[in-house]
């Protein structure tokens, strides 16, 4: 049980000044495990360069008010300073505002509805971490998926909240459709498979992805490449849906999958690669499982695989240990 | 590990006495957290009279069958007797009771599903709990939801036990319809979102239902009011389907949870009561998403939609102490 | 956390041994919790039987590319040795062999996915183990039904490993189906109840099983007998689909759930047999249930109605003394 401390005279005088900023940019960061608020920055403007090059700006500043309220609702309910701090209370709400305007018009209600569900992202992590902690995971983006998924859902009930691009409902049916394979092309799936990571379809994002992830970490931004072209190959191998391909749908949870597994929870060498390899190779499928079963709802999946692909292959336990290390047992 | 010590002596002449009569009525009022034969007495006028004004008399005997199945079973595995006592074997039994004739045609199979249904709720419960318990939470009404969820599901192979009212599963799409806001039709909406927590269609019965809150808990009895209301409220904001609203089919989940959070596991303060209020709104969101992603099952959601919406609310761990406290602290 | 102890000169041995022979026989007796390796090879002869006889004898060499995939893996993992030299690393890749051919077509790119998928299972189960553990359960073979519904909904998305004999995704319909109940005929379903634990329709390879499983354990072999008989009367009784009946889809889980229950977790006595009975009937509800609500998705429900139906029975963690030993106590 968490005695809560909520708003007080610190606090308050934080939030009107340069280090909210800071806060915030670490929460953009923290999206891809990154505690680093330059990477934040350069996250941002990729996803208001996508945003706009999509025509749809909207989706930029939607991602500003989520990633605001959650991290808000971090202070206001007085969780420890430190977590938020790190853009632990942030990077669920920025996604949520992302998924919000991709797939909802932007009505009054829908601005309500994103400001209570970002809010809520931040104390369902709480909820979800004490579940989870017990087995020593972390729930990941999975507070955002979740509720997403619910709010999501609940717009086709509410029509104050109307949808504008989730995908109709229909029964799963093969699908079998030409992609054009030169490297040009393959580059800018390649690349729109890492900014999918924010819902941006934009090739030019994927690179300012990249710079922000090199800028913080570069065993980040190595794997965060290596896992989009390696789910990229392996759906072109396995022959997945075209449209699907073209516009980075395998990458975005492979490449998450790549850095949590690669760079992030275990120590950088031969044998976690190998294991962080296979785990991209799985979200691949578990990608493509969760984008059929979720057909007849016409939902996406958000960055649901990722999360249960990476539970997948760290719930085991295992360490890895360096090769000398293991010669000295 | 619980070793179990069966009916004896004891428990069988409790069995036929006016205690058994006094446990079952707490069961009842346990649906809505009321350790209170009386309040029980009242749910129980309630569900006989909705029952039999919708004309179908055979939910409110089903009830009775399915409380008194599931609380002979807690005597029967000699569960620790103090639970079963205080009527908490028998609420999940009265819900399946209310369930399976509401949706089955009653025939004898189903009778027979029923009463093992119902048994079956109380060990579930044990076990729900054995599992939840390590978060320090309920498991609510979930064991009569899930097993709800499976016989009904059954029922749509099993000839002998024919569905009546069930959905017929689709696909989702969108719903605009009209609906009244008169001041009676409003009342009649509100009173209908409490009564439908046992699944009658009475406005009548929500008003036996308050007087039974009363009765125990004068704080159960405001928070199942105002929860039905801030509901209706905001699901007509949203403009949710009309037809629904109507029958209060947004109403009795967020009862459920205005009562557990603003009254039951919380210090009634103002801290709670806020907590309380957004915790019922956001149920309202929950319940709409699981009506669409159970249409293309044609299943109810049951009070699924509160359980899900306490726990995301009640995992956090937060504790809420009164203003005066925390001064002190 | 497990430190990773991975190949090394003493195991590399064992693989070329006749040693490894009875690692993988036992690995298919664990199938159905036998750790014997006599029980396993009749299984496997009852696996090619019935492949052969059906006409797809790649089933049966799936098997057993899954089932030495899956073993192999727990070696070059360096798990702990015991649990896999009792056959614990077998048993969930010989089930994704049969299923992956049961329902993909055998594609060079199918069988990768097998060996990806039958390695999965390896580490899944250490994971759910893991996760399970806490409340003194097992996952039984969850590992191989949740990796093979995985793999099974990307085959939708991917035309190099495109499904053969899924079943066609639609809406759930009532289905009202003749049966003939003459005794050879209740005898073939009765058989093939216990023959479809491994995918094989065939009331021969019901027949090497049940040898198997009386090699083995006395107990074992009454209980799938029993379970078969008793989940075949229950689906009859209530009027399920004939078809489904025929092909013994009804009778799989719960021979499983009977061996567990009965035989395998409990003391053989009064007490746990009658547990093990009604849990073998709710089974059936369970197998019907996952049947309808899988329908969208034209996925089979493989063993998870056994899954979820056994820990309903054994969370709530009851223990059940012989009669004698209650009277001493």
């Amino acid at each position: 049980m968490t005695t809560l401390n909520a708003l007080n005279a610190e606090s308050t005088k934080k939030l009107f000044s340069f280090d909210f900023i800071k806060v915030l940019l670490r929460g953009s960061g923290q999206v891809m495990f990154q505690n680093n608020s330059w990477t934040g920055l350069f996250f941002l403007i990729g996803i208001f360069w996508g945003a706009y090059e999509e025509g749809f700006g909207v989706v930029a500043w939607a991602a500003l008010v989520g990633l605001a309220t959650s991290t808000l609702t971090g202070y206001i309910l007085g969780l420890p300073k430190k977590e938020g701090e790190d853009g632990l209370w942030g990077f669920n709400g920025i996604l949520v505002g992302c998924a919000f305007m991709t797939f909802l018009e932007p009505t009054l209600w829908t601005w309500l509805a994103l400001i209570l569900c970002s809010a809520l992202t931040t104390w369902v992590r709480v909820a979800f971490n004490n579940v989870m902690g017990i087995w020593k995971v972390s729930s990941f983006t999975f507070p955002f998926v979740a509720m997403s998924w619910l709010f999501l859902m609940a717009s086709r009930e509410m029509n104050a909240m109307p949808d504008t691009f989730l995908p109709s409902p229909h029964l799963p049916t093969g699908i079998n459709e030409e992609i054009s394979l030169t490297i040009p092309h393959l580059t800018e799936y390649w690349l729109k498979g890492i900014s999918q990571v924010f819902l941006i379809n934009s090739w030019v994002t994927g690179i300012f992805f990249l710079i922000g992830l090199f800028i913080s970490n570069k065993w980040a931004g190595i794997w965060a490449a290596l896992a989009s072209a390696v789910s990229l190959l392996v759906i072109i191998l396995f022959r997945g849906p075209g449209t699907e391909i073209e516009n980075g749908i395998f990458g975005f949870s492979a490449v998450l999958t790549g850095i949590a597994i690669g760079a992030t929870f275990y120590e950088v060498n031969y044998r976690s690669a190998l294991w962080g390899l296979i785990a991209v190779i799985v979200t691949v499928f578990v990608q493509a499982a969760m984008n059929i079963i979720f057909i007849p709802l016409g939902l996406p999946t958000l960055t649901g695989p990722f999360c249960i692909a990476t539970w997948l292959f760290m719930l085991p336990g295992f360490v890895f240990h360096k090769e000398k290390e293991k010669t000295t047992e």
